[in-house]
């Protein structure tokens, strides 16, 4: 069979010539050996906007520059020609568009797996998590994040499970880890109340040795000198969106921010003499586009381009650390679209005080359409017609809970379709897209970065950037 | 005022701290310095995918791939490592989402005028055209596009004009400059016929010393030896889709490919020893989006890529050639979104005969919902139901003949939202996006390129890399 044929209509055709990476073939050096072609990386933060579409970064960028007159650190980078770029191939074993599971094990592993899998592969093989064989190699190791700590995207660097959604399950796979600093949301898999098994699971955590942080308060005054290792979880299910965050009475104070969560991660593992690896997640630009909410998706955006500063500021210093800094997929291709109003249009989004998740879940079928049309205005300044408030009312349905992003069906797609035309910005689907993303690097082992890579490299990459081999 | 100030809500904001770029710093270097801090670029070939939104980038690879198993020639450069990217902000004068006409005069003039002006900015200044700076320097220029040669991304690097819309006009414009190469379509434009002025602009060609092209044999049998000034104009506007192309009688015989015209024209303009100048221009890229018309979208971009290959292999051989690979702008956001049938649906592409616009253009308000069923499995093998059918059915409307990208109002984002279910590819609009956008380069000069970069900078690079100062 010619190579070409072999490739032809399979999963494999995703992979195409990367075969042939310079990254894939230095798979075969002796394990451990030490980089003779460069300053081996001692750290690792590995950065990921989860569900960043080139949109995402686009208006984030355009709305810092227009309400701020600044860039975002991420464009920055570039600017100042900082960084090693890349594009990269997102597609998972049975599917040329991922889902987090998948992608993060394709770091996380370092082979594609399908989709809703962490780090088990189609026969049941399971990958080693590279944060389990860092921790094993005397390094300090962590996630943090925006969504539950037991969400895919840390998952896949943490732990195997072939079901992504069994998250109160992780949650006791996490247990016995003693990962040194886990930080995000996720109560509800972690309250006996809230759990099937009614296990009093940071009971457990305490009892193992485990420092167990609850609140901002918590976070902030942890003991950085500590050995313990922390679990920190902060919120029921994701953490608040920034926007709503930023606008909500007390939210600011009982919750971390991403860039808050990533310094005292940094601080906390910065004291091992032989280094650290940490993953930092904006989970929620994904679950924002999931949700075509555009103020929860540039605000939580930027939020993660914060904690951006926060990794750089701290590398830049030690000079010894590895950025990544990536997405795992595109989410709904969202995109400021043309009209003679476009400029006028995105300007609005700079007023925004609430997401529309905000505005949704404080709706229900007794609202009428002059208090729906109050509310949006309060939340975001845009004042929608009274067929477009009526038309909108009409889709509240009785609370159900199936769908993992929407729950409780609230009519967002409705909604972004209304506000598409007060703000320009539209949106191509609710889910992931198989486009290619960008990735970018700095610090020592960057240099190992192809300029096309397809996700799984970057597994290998990081295990030749440390000097450590699988 | 502050500088952060200054850059608040102006159009300016989307300039940031390109500003501060080493590439406009040497604006300031003397005219006509040669460079000499690396080699001059003979040659340049600027190739321009018209509204290239990332997901038909990738989505051109993915179906080269499963189709083919290889990769497109675009992203083999990368593969290879033989490219310098950046990462480009689109924006024009007045707005953050540029048409075409201010795109390609920020390349052509260096400088950003509102959208639908072709070097004129917006207090009148004319911005003198960069094939007229490179043919004063001796070299020859031209263009290749696949849609009219009158149309606004030649014309940027052509001509001064502030309405786009005026190509009766840029028709006339382009007489007295003889240029050495034009080629595409638009005989509307250059027919005393079809002209509103009733002039025989081919014979005015003619007379003025041009070799006059109306046929893809006339093309393939154009004296490479000649020195006289060549337009050619093949198709009534734009050239058929390469879909169609592929597969219509007589099309494929009647008009040059991209490819082919890009070939000839590298073949015509290589003998002169000063070098020479072209841009291409795979201009229906932009059209199929504007459409939503998938098929189109994919194998025009796919057509593109093979007139990359004509320049890559020239350039590799030559050594003396700057080649740009850009786009102008995104458009529409396409996306193979995620759904269990993504990879099925996506493959259907493979099998396409016909576009989406060959659908509907043969289509009546007389046609039933079976034979409208027919034809869809004809072209794209897909079957559609027949709630779809019918319903596609009603927006046929009587011909009128307003609007640029749709005169005759076909339903073509019906179509296309019938067509998401079965190919998993969606779309955000039918406009343009404000997304940053993909650079490569190779060759002499690519060194200069920055990896984040505004579109007027090209300008500037272009004029430097060939020791050419403006």
């Amino acid at each position: 069979m010619k190579r070409r044929d072999f490739f032809k209509n399979t999963s494999l055709a995703a992979i195409g010539s990367a075969f042939l990476s310079p990254v894939d073939l230095l798979a075969s050096i002796p394990a451990n050996k030490r980089r003779s072609d460069g300053k081996t990386a001692k750290n690792i933060i590995f950065m990921v906007s989860d569900g960043m579409s080139i949109g995402t970064l686009t208006m984030a960028n355009l709305l810092l520059q227009r309400k701020e007159g600044r860039e975002s650190n991420w464009v920055r980078l570039y600017h100042e020609n900082k960084v090693r770029r890349a594009m990269m191939d997102t597609a998972s074993a049975n599917s040329l568009v991922t889902d987090s599971a998948a992608a993060s094990s394709s770091w996380g592993g370092g082979v594609r797996v399908n989709n809703g899998s962490l780090n088990v592969g189609p026969d049941g093989t399971e990958h080693k998590p590279i944060l389990q064989k860092f921790k094993a190699a005397g390094k300090s190791v962590g996630c943090v994040t925006s969504v539950p700590v037991t969400h895919a995207t840390p998952a896949g660097f943490c732990i195997n499970n072939n079901k992504r959604g069994d998250q109160g399950e992780i949650a006791l796979q996490y247990l016995p880890l003693k990962f040194d600093i886990m930080l995000g949301g996720g109560l509800e898999y972690f309250l006996a109340e809230k759990r099937k098994d009614k296990t009093d699971l940071f009971g457990k955590y305490k009892s193992t040795g485990y420092t167990v942080l609850q609140s901002r308060n918590d976070l902030m005054k942890l003991s950085l000198s500590s050995d313990k290792p922390v679990m920190g979880v902060f919120y029921e299910d994701g953490l608040p969106y920034a926007l709503d965050r930023d606008h909500t009475d007390g939210l600011k104070a009982a919750t971390p921010s991403l860039a808050e969560m990533t310094s005292q991660a940094i601080s906390y593992l910065r004291k091992n003499k032989k280094g650290f690896v940490m993953q930092v997640e904006g989970g929620k630009v994904d679950w924002s586009a999931h949700a075509n909410d555009v103020g929860a998706l540039l605000y939580d955006q930027i939020a993660f381009d914060e904690a951006i500063k926060v990794a750089i500021d701290f590398a830049e210093q030690d000079q010894e650390t590895l950025v990544v800094i990536t997405t795992d997929h595109g989410n709904a291709n969202p995109g400021l679209f043309s009209g003679g109003k476009a400029n006028e249009n995105f300007d609005k989004i700079q007023h925004f005080k609430h997401t529309n998740e905000w505005i949704l879940k404080g709706v229900d079928r007794a609202f009428t359409v002059p208090r729906l049309i109050e509310r949006i205005e309060a939340a975001q300044g845009i004042v929608i017609t009274k067929d477009e408030a009526s038309s909108l009312l009409k889709h509240f349905s009785a609370a159900d809970a199936d769908g993992i992003y929407n729950p409780y069906k609230l009519p967002f797609r409705e909604l972004a379709e209304i506000q598409t035309k007060y703000t320009s910005v539209g949106w191509g689907s609710m889910d992931h897209s198989g486009d290619y993303v960008e990735v970018a690097m700095c610090g020592p082992g960057s240099e190992l970065l192809n300029p096309f890579v397809k996700n799984t490299e970057l597994h290998n990459l990081m295990l030749e950037a440390t000097g450590l081999r699988a």
